[in-house]
């Protein structure tokens, strides 16, 4: 099965309890790349970078199987930046900076043989942009994943709620689901956002765990790991959103089960993302490593 | 098997976003015995009322298969009273008035028909009181499980840390976890904590479930029920306890993998607790209520 992935490649500066880089490889599509490549053995990119993004970082998305003919070089531009704090608890951070650079003029152009996609990952990024994206495509894929933060709930409702309406499930965390629905509670909140248009809906609680929601009201939910060492929370929710994606195209099964197992593979592949900074644990991981990992899950919650 | 169960039979005023309560029947070892009563049809009481304390309370308790022989009933001083308001979220509250009363002068005897118990629970109460506990039983009881809160953390640490030498498994939350190893990493603060007497530590996690820790680098997650209505998270904790204590109690095994079990009827009874005020839902729940819910919880996490 075929996946495109659309989304921000970019520089992240980062700061957290356990030390700080300078400018690494981020973005949310790098991320949904680098962790759905442990599922499918190729994947489409339709991003962009300025002049300044090293051959390294291709180099490195390629050797993951990301086909990066969708990604547009604007040589005289500079790549998005943004800089991030962590508190000492992980749980928030604050924004240092961001440069929009080559993001404040994007225009996704989907190339021709990427158009009959049968499996979409719409990565948090202007929601008028995944619009953009989802006029082009000639035939509805299969399966449309969105993801998208408070940023946008803040600054872009209209558009957001739009695109809404074209996808099948939206992943959000828990504090954006409240704010979407006007709802404190969880349950009720995903009962509002399934009528917005996603039929699926997946609550990210970073290390409480992830819910799934189906719009029959089956209810899912998947722990996160118990980790003795979180490093940097920086791209876990996209890591997660990729192995989601990447699970659903290899096997190629959209109901409501194959999305459990899917959600399970998500935490899972969420949970090797904070051990180092940035990309760099997802950078060597071994497939050998997810399934070990996706075994540790099962573990954790199954009782005789 | 016996059970026995030591804490505060108590008045609570409660507050919370959906209403408001007068004086009604609270208490640790009330939500404990409660909760234990769909496990074990006789538990043993030690505990303390003032002469104000209605007959219909203790006939409720005694209905339930609560022995109250233990039960001191000082005529004429006044029951403990506890009032607390919820904040929004459910997920804190304030206190806003603590009556000690008769608990200001509480010394616990255990009726020595009690005092070769097989299965202890020792409620959230002065440290020191559950010490001289201790110091009655003839012969130390299969398993002692333990419940504390940080007010006695900060007031009371020499005894508290006294009193965990001497029990079997611990149940706090997460904050006090923290607050009682000095890690914020949640495994690190088991590891620390299982160095100081229990060998086996529950951290509870309110809607976020609850974690168990063996000795031996175990780990196991119950997860909380997802529910579109929480009324009131009074006595939650106590209600987990009093499953996971009734549970042990009522298979008598003690095994890392037998607390697993006993772990999700502590989350099952948990998720009851929260649906009304105070103790009103446990009044009326049927057994058939409780395994219906227990396999919900099954449900929730597993994938075929």
């Amino acid at each position: 099965m075929s996946l495109l992935i659309v989304g921000t490649v970019a520089f992240d500066a980062l700061e957290t309890p356990f030390g700080k880089t300078d400018k690494i490889l981020g973005g949310a599509a790098t991320y949904i790349g680098l962790s759905a490549s442990h599922f499918v053995e190729k994947s489409h990119l339709v991003s962009v970078v300025g002049g300044d993004f090293p051959q390294e970082h291709m180099d490195l998305l390629a050797s993951k199987g990301v086909d990066l003919k969708g990604l547009q070089i604007k040589k005289d531009e500079k790549t998005f930046f943004w800089s991030g704090k962590y508190h000492l608890d992980m749980n928030s951070r604050d924004t240092v900076d961001t440069q929009l650079n080559v993001l404040a003029t994007f225009d996704p152009i989907v190339p021709k043989e990427f158009q009959h996609c049968q499996y979409l990952m719409l990565g948090n990024l202007v929601p008028a942009v995944q619009n953009r994206v989802l006029e082009q495509l000639l035939k509805r894929p299969k399966l449309i994943v969105l993801d998208t933060m408070n940023f946008w709930m803040d600054n872009a409702m209209p558009d957001l709620l739009e695109a809404l309406k074209g996808v099948d499930v939206l992943t959000i965390n828990d504090e954006e689901a409240r704010q979407l629905s006007g709802e404190l509670n969880l349950v009720k909140a995903a009962q509002k956002i399934l009528t917005m248009g996603p039929k699926t809906l997946i609550i990210k609680k970073g290390e409480h765990g992830a819910l799934l929601f189906g719009d029959n009201g089956q209810i899912f939910f998947a722990p996160a790991l118990p980790l003795a060492e979180v490093f940097d929370p920086t791209g876990a929710g996209d890591t997660f959103a990729g192995g989601f994606i990447g699970y659903l195209t290899k096997t190629d099964d959209i109901s409501f089960d194959n999305m459990k197992r899917a959600l399970l593979y998500a935490a899972t592949m969420a949970s090797f993302c904070v051990e180092k900074f940035g990309t760099e644990r997802l950078e060597t991981l071994t497939t050998a490593e997810v399934q070990a990992r996706r075994a540790e899950f099962t573990q954790l919650v199954q009782v005789q």
